[in-house]
């Protein structure tokens, strides 16, 4: 089977399709390279006549809600992904959907998890037509295969609002999961069983859709507050028994890394830091939750009280490391876009310099600014960097669609980007010659932190200065490479690849970056 | 000078222009019967590429980013009116207006105050067209006397986030000042100088408006959180030495009435909600500012003290008195929509209880429901009321507009609206056959609590029933309105009005329920 995708090559030597899913879309241009034309997408006009005067809009359950709201053949439906890997809620509305008995849905999820593979069985009926919206585990899998009837496609948490708001995505249907709800609506994700701290990637999807259902497992009355997601958006509220695994939601304690090697990795960044005094009175850096990020926030944290540095705010995904870091003074603020355990929901919920943000005011390309930019080091991870340190954080080098893009392309703008990697995973080179996807161009990566030493882009001569007369192992990338070809017995073998595009890779500006093929057996 | 404004008599029975400024208008059609279709308007879509990568939009001055923004003849400027009447940036911005030489703007503020007396210049000179917004004071005076080029336009609080939000009214370049402001634009009005709370009637021009310049006497370090409006939104920063007059923006202590006749007033509001048992637990109310407003709160409280009751949320205006509710534990939130004094500030700032409100949130009737529906009892003000139980609010019987409706029409949508008045001023009955403005209709008015009694709507049979027993002085309208012009020796004398309509009267939907005619000599 070969659709007619009208391939083009893009301005990083991508061939990428100009039509998904019968719709035009326009291949990627370089950074900062496109403009937008128009006006914003926006949603029906309401009014107070059509929703009842005591605020009330408890309905029976998901599928009277989606009835209310109209739910139809090739209708798009949106949910959140804050509850990770312990999500019931999207489960259970593509079981209404199917027991409704439409077809064709776009499923149109911030992200989705393994938890999430039940919905193999609605794509093969025919329930869903494609996901849109990274698929983390077997979902991937599944469409790498060849066997998701559209074709898939990712974007960033920026990327995901940017779409929305711009009208390349319509939502029909928006159901938001909330932790904690009135039954006008008003939620938030501080408080109830499913505590996930904070609920903004589902701000896109209240402000843009047509419809609005919040799904709840913990009603209380009326404030619900703060309200993270704004009754005024909201249509119908449905009480569910449980919507989710808190256990699966966050974790009790997030865990530093054991490995050596990895130990190793976040020294250096956190070095390198130091060394270039990007550490310096009131800096700010994102490192993410991973056991790699968090060791690397542990030395950064020490090199900050040996050198007396505060910085002025840090970025998460939230953890226990960050909150220890604003209890102990050594930032003034976390900016947080998702709470990853326990203790970051309960700093979310009680420390007034512990703010919530959403992909709105970090991460959507198409705004006046975002906070992303004004990021002194993002450090980050990847699957694969090539020697024009380019990154994938999407399919392995088999090929495989494993991954999503999270904030990963929107980060990348930060002043200093690091990729903090190992050479080689399972045997197999991680740097490569030219990356398997093209998930963000090299130019906005600046560093590859390696256990072997450290490559500084060529480009950021700046930074190869500043870093002069450190310790450092300063090396270059196609030696790290190499090194890790004589370890590993050479290169990567080259995935079996068919024709067919199983998933586009959308830049934060809606531009199509790469695309992603079957995998054949 | 008479101009074609198509006159129509609407649903009750006033004849209103279906002619505004040479622009469609449609007559009110009765509570709840008009419809409105389409969607939302929505800004342009920008892009990060146009904004600077470390986030500081700082320009030189006022007039430096109103031409970057653009400004050229004809267009609309808005502003708000959270400073009262210590504002000095609306001056500002329209004296810079002038020095570009631009013409026949319109001015759409929030509301405009006595301080805004020196705008009638660049009414005369034609810088400014017309003013549409509330005009208390000498703006309102020059208008009555049908100086004004075009006609006047009075919404409420929630009719204008409608207005913008619908498209009615298009916002080119929005002025937004900033108590306290980061160089992104993250703004908020609760610290500096000029704090004057929360900034939520800028939050639709911030969102809807195609430029946004934040002006303010306070920049501090990002991020400025809260982001009561956020930067994302924000296109210029500009500081100016002063934004506003501390003394005037809010009151050091508000102050409680002295007047016999008022504390009565406010002592049988209290009574009336005690003895028909809205007061009861987790109710909830709003109240005003006002002196007599003031009065109702402390004996309220009061009887909620007696009786062991605590309120679920009281509504603001916030003062001294609803903050000692919130303190005490008479009542669990405030929802707060603007503070009033220093003790509200404060409260806002540091108790997570005392809750920031936008009309979006309580008052926009064009949204999936407000918080206004769901209040138990709303006492407010009027500056006259008919015998039908019409309410004015904007004119007073000499036929000068010189009052704003602000929230006045969106809160009589709650589950009891008492007005609390005298039954006449200065001499000059206020209780009347037929109000010289209406404002908002009988249908939504409940109970009238005056000096010589209180009246029941006869439409509320169920208010009428629950005050069996009770010892208040219960009576009919016709009846206290009789004695009204015993005491007076008769009506109020009809004012001699022109032709020229100077200002229509919007509805919370956008339709037009009253005009002002021009006083005459």
């Amino acid at each position: 089977m070969s659709e007619d995708y009208r391939l083009k090559k893009n301005a990083v030597g991508r061939l990428v399709p100009t039509i998904i899913n019968g719709e035009n879309a326009i291949p990627y241009q370089g950074v900062g390279k496109y403009k937008p034309k128009g006006r914003k997408t926006t949603p029906p006009i309401s009014t107070c006549a059509d929703y009842p005067d005591d605020g009330n809009k408890v309905v029976k359950n998901l599928k009277t809600a989606l009835q209310a709201a109209g739910i139809k053949d090739g209708m798009t439906i949106s949910t959140h992904h804050h509850f990770r890997n312990g999500d019931y809620v999207a489960n259970a509305v593509f079981n209404a959907t199917a027991n409704i008995g439409v077809k064709d849905l776009r499923w149109f999820p911030s992200a989705s998890f393994p938890c999430h593979a039940p919905i193999i069985e609605h794509l093969k009926s025919g329930v869903i037509h494609h996901i849109e919206g990274s698929m983390n585990g077997p979902l991937g899998e599944f469409a790498s295969k060849g066997s998701m009837k559209g074709m898939g496609v990712l974007r960033s948490h920026g990327g995901r609002y940017q779409a929305v708001q711009d009208g390349e995505v319509h939502i029909d249907i928006a159901v938001i999961s909330a932790p904690t709800a009135d039954p006008f609506g008003n939620a938030n994700g501080l408080y109830g069983e499913s505590a996930c701290g904070l609920l903004g990637f589902a701000l896109v999807d209240s402000q843009y859709a047509d419809k609005v259902i919040i799904v709840t497992d913990n009603l209380i009355e009326f404030p619900c507050y703060p309200w993270q997601i704004q009754g005024n958006y909201v249509d119908y509220v449905v009480i569910m028994d449980k919507i989710g695994d808190p256990e699966k939601i966050v974790s009790g304690t997030t865990m530093i890394t054991r490995s050596p090697d990895r130990q190793r990795i976040a020294r250096l960044a956190a070095q390198f830091l130091r060394d270039t005094g990007i550490m310096k009175e009131g800096f700010s850096f994102q490192a993410g939750a991973g056991g790699t990020s968090l060791a690397f926030v542990d030395y950064l944290s020490n090199y900050m009280r040996e050198a007396g540095i505060t910085a002025q705010f840090v970025r998460g995904g939230s953890t226990q490391y960050l909150v220890d870091m604003l209890e102990e003074g050594l930032t003034n603020y976390i900016l947080d876009g998702q709470t990853f355990d326990l203790k970051g929901v309960q700093s979310m919920r009680d420390n007034p310099n512990h703010a919530d943000t959403s992909p709105f005011t970090s991460y959507n390309y198409h705004g006046k600014g975002m906070f992303a930019t004004m990021v002194d080091a993002a450090i980050l991870g990847a699957t694969e960097v090539d020697i024009n340190f380019n990154g994938n954080v999407n399919t392995h080098s088999d090929g495989l669609l494993l991954h999503g893009i999270g904030g990963w392309q929107n980060t990348i703008f930060s002043k200093c980007t690091i990729l903090t990697i190992p050479t080689f995973r399972n045997r197999i080179p991680i740097l490569v010659d030219e990356v398997t996807t093209l998930t963000g161009p090299g130019e906005l990566i600046d560093v590859v932190v390696t256990e072997r030493g450290i490559a500084i882009n060529p480009r950021r001569k700046d930074l190869q200065n500043a870093i002069k007369g450190s310790d450092l192992p300063i090396r270059s990338i196609e030696e790290l490479k190499e090194e890790a070809e004589d370890i590993c017995g050479g290169k990567p073998n080259k995935p079996k690849l068919g024709d067919r595009i199983i998933a586009a890779i959308k830049w934060v500006d809606g531009t199509v970056i790469d695309a992603v093929r079957q995998v054949l057996d």
